[in-house]
């Protein structure tokens, strides 16, 4: 059994790590870390384990005097303060996962530009891993250090890296708009999240500003070789969870909305989590799963292909992904403890 | 491995019934047939499905043909449409539980009264097993056809059943307000459930005439040995699933909350799927599990008791409670596929 | 033109008593307070009011050196908040509407015990009269403290009002189980009120120990002269806006739904707010309007009688009601600037 | 008074016309007429109604009648049922606002292609005016038959039309990305509309092939005298109101943010309902208004443009622009019966 420790686990991404792992084979959950609720026991907070988990809270340090007992460290906390905690259990040989933006951007000026923050811990960035398994599955296998994409960038990426890769996109054309349900502001408390204010109303927020811009940038330039600008535009949209993004590009070839779809299919081909299917995507098909919807149209009169995607951000987005490089990781089948589907509505 | 056949498997209860069985570790679906959508790939109508499920819904004439390939039948249909198959069922040997009103009631005349036809299968009736398990477990456990109970029946039969069983209340105090999510009034298309009629709005339906209503008070009374006659008004919530009962009786004794909420972890201390919690129910928490969460207060000011009873209405409420049964028929341990929670948000 | 000043106008009841009186015709709005946006213009707090409203915030201390400048007085804080201010108004000759609980009840000792807090402004009780117009209309014409009712009680009192008035219920035998929207919850950033948090979800609250448990039972045990104790269980449901209660009780004498509706169209023959509709109240069908809907059945077979009354719990249950009140104190036609109806949908 | 008639008053756009017009001080509701529910009183369908109103709708046949008897006749039906009877109307003298599609484009070709009928009253189309008021004024005022907006052309044609007319843009680099409420939907009983289906959940629809593209397209063109051809892509939000246009564009000039919202600002200056706002729009602040909120964003890094449109879909997307137009054609002020605001929450 995976010996396994979870900071920030009040958190939503944390929060669904609990419920993953909990359930997860051949993964055993050590201890669980609260900043705010330390010393409460979990199921007080999350009343869905009432009766069937007797876990506590314990704080940071505690956390910390435990990382002797796990073999994987999963972060769920804010950027920022993890750098130390990440230095430690790398230092006693324990396997982190980040979901965190800390680890996922190759370089540290592009941090303190979008971040506003000094990291703390570049000389870790070189061999940290960017965990988006589709996409980077090889490196993540021997990573100790794996950044869990955010959940913007994995459903754009996958949308996205296939056009790029064949090269048959223009890559200055690319515009990003995407959609995500409220849990992606995070379990805080502030106004502009209450249901009152949320309920029957749409916005889009961090226009040409949110900080997922420079990491879909930086894994989608590695698909094309060439430094890559594009716009990214997310909406707040009043349900709990997922994503939605419809990426539109500029075709440089003459290519058929089939044509294009078998091209799709036979990249994703092998993987389990990755659909591409008839009908658009929906957030509800793939709510609560690990999964990917991809479907994607060609405009002739544009000349514009349109790809959509859908991921539960909770999940694809941070947990199930985080899962499934833990998997990886640790040489084991990587659906392991992922293969369970959304209740559709 | 139990052979499974499924009728009405595009209904909110028969695809609920199709997501817990296809992850059942000791059955296996051989058909699941549906009227509206017989000849289609069963992942065309619930995308979730995509690329994991193969299966074609038959209709009922071919489901009638393949009794013979079966152990058990889940029947998910509007109440009066399963009398000829649930009679050729039993016939072959095939165990039954419909998951609708037929076989609910014992009296065919309450059944006419109430859903406004005549019996067309009396002669099951008194066979016919009411499949409330955690008040019901020894019968159900040699039955053939187990009457699967509705809803609302379920959150408050639980709720109420250790009042009456102990005699602490008057049985003819009982008020039941209960609150439900729109999937209670299934998929069907009609203009009072679209999204617009039901967002951001809460109402009262079938008051005093709720056919839900002589099943709670025949379960009731054989909690207390006397006929009961109770008042239930259903209330229709702007949210997918859940049901909220909020049960009031005027207590024959005095008795404090905490003596009472003994009684009732007492009462309840054997069930996996009934939790005496000791915040207030919220459905959330119970969403997607075959959980029952109580709880209870005592006002002493008028002599009160209020339950408060949280579960999810096609879960607990349908096609759990379903397959928790088939559970008990087969010998299988209770809580065998059954396992999972609540993604809580 | 009635000179206006209101205090907690960026609160939801605040900012519905801004939205009514800036288009009442015979009301001008001399100053909004807000302790929370002092010196923040109103339309950068309420983006409906873009370009259209020019107020600033001013604080709780200026909004006291301009009390010479106004007729009336809205005061929307929390309990307890407002005890000076109501005193130097009211020495002030400034009449005063109050929509918080301070001057509701009226004995100081049942508030005491109800709110945990000392009364600090006693003497003022006796003469504070309850602002449920249908209800109390004359008392309230000649007022200068008016104690605008809770949500809760508005609906309750005028669903129970008639029945006990004419002694058709056992008033021991009183069940108000309400159902509100979020907006209820007030705009405080506590993490239970999110958006994820409330979100598809329903449950009880403040069971057999909410506030509005004392004003319910003053103001109905005013309809029958005899002191009534009763249950009322508020849920929350997630809807921003709304109130319905589901009231119970025993008839005390034989008859029939019909007449029982002919007694309460009698009843509120000349209310322009108040209707006694055909279908079952919907929240939707008020939201928006100072309207409340009722409906009632009686139940033959239990003997008792279900009465449903919804209202917008902002207008009818807050801002509405208050302006409501304004126009009797100050002579108007009582339906002045409120004729508006909901939107529907 | 402007005597009225409304076809299609049951509908959303239907009732919301009927909402409007019945406050409008300068003009009379006449009849309204609903295929669906004639004979039918309105007030039983729309129960916020309910004691107010009491008129009963009429069929088609009837409206025909009682022409002679009104003004102006607004057609809130879907596109191809309404050639009959606009050329009656206009035959007798009657002007007509039409919410559907019959009349907006120019081509009955395009029509042709686009809505896959034969349109049968072409030669009315030269004088059709559309009937986008902040554009087209002038040509409104003096117009027979006003062909209304299409919601997502309204919202997509107030963001874009400054940038071509002053030639900032790249007219083949548009792209619309827009999210709306599901009374866009209509009132249809069809499955995908269910609150069920739709709760919790976002979709892309109609991707490459709404009908509303070639109108924004002709609607562009018009501002840059040269045929734009661009993607437009609506998405369904659970949410019951509200467009949100996120519209990008590549410049053709260096520009800053700031410049180019001043030059918005100049564009729009002396227009009530069109708003150049300082925080990003959301649809709640316009919900129930007849404004339009915009503002804009440049991303230097790209060179992009980004304008974000709000309005309300069935108010300044189509029943208040329809009485918009109604005030111009009669010469009425423009804002007559309009100011009403948003309720915020």
């Amino acid at each position: 059994m995976i010996k396994v420790g979870i900071l920030g686990a009040t958190g939503y991404a944390g929060q669904q790590l609990v419920w993953i792992l909990r359930n997860h084979p051949q993964s055993e959950i050590v201890f669980i870390s609260s900043h705010s609720y330390a010393n409460t026991q979990y199921s007080d907070i999350y009343n869905n384990y009432n009766g069937l988990l007797k876990d506590v809270c314990i704080n940071m340090e505690e956390a910390e005097n435990k990382l002797s007992l796990i073999d994987i460290l999963f972060i769920a906390l804010p950027h920022g303060k993890s750098f130390d905690i990440v230095k430690k259990a790398l230092q006693q040989g324990v396997k982190v996962v980040d979901l965190g933006a800390d680890y996922r951007l190759k370089s540290p000026e592009v941090y303190k530009e979008w971040y506003g923050l000094e990291h703390e811990y570049k000389e870790v960035l070189e061999e940290a891993c960017y965990g988006l398994v589709e996409l980077n599955r090889e490196d993540i296998k021997n990573a100790s250090l794996v950044a869990n994409p955010g959940c913007y960038p994995t459903a754009s990426a996958l949308s996205l890296y296939p056009l790029l890769k064949h090269g048959f996109i223009n890559p200055d054309s690319i515009i990003i708009d995407a959609k995500s349900g409220v849990t992606g502001a995070g379990r805080n408390a502030n106004i502009s999240n209450l249901f009152t204010e949320c309920n029957d109303s749409v916005k889009a927020y961090g226009i040409a500003s949110h900080r997922h811009t420079p990491e879909i940038e930086q894994m989608l330039s590695s698909a094309c070789k060439e430094d890559i600008t594009l716009n990214f535009t997310p909406h707040l949209v009043p349900m709990n969870r997922g994503i939605l993004a419809t990426c539109y590009a500029k075709l440089n070839t003459k290519i058929s909305t089939d044509e294009l779809k078998d091209i799709y299919k036979s990249f994703y081909k092998d993987e389990y989590f990755v659909k591409i299917i008839e009908s658009l995507p929906e957030t509800k098909w793939v709510r609560g799963s690990n999964l990917c919807h991809i479907n994607l149209k060609v405009d002739g009169r544009t000349n514009r292909v349109i790809v959509v995607a859908a991921i539960d951000n909770l999940i694809k987005g941070a947990a199930g992904q985080a899962v499934q490089n833990m998997n990886l990781m640790f040489n084991l089948k990587e659906t392991t403890g992922l293969e369970f589907i959304s209740m559709a509505i």
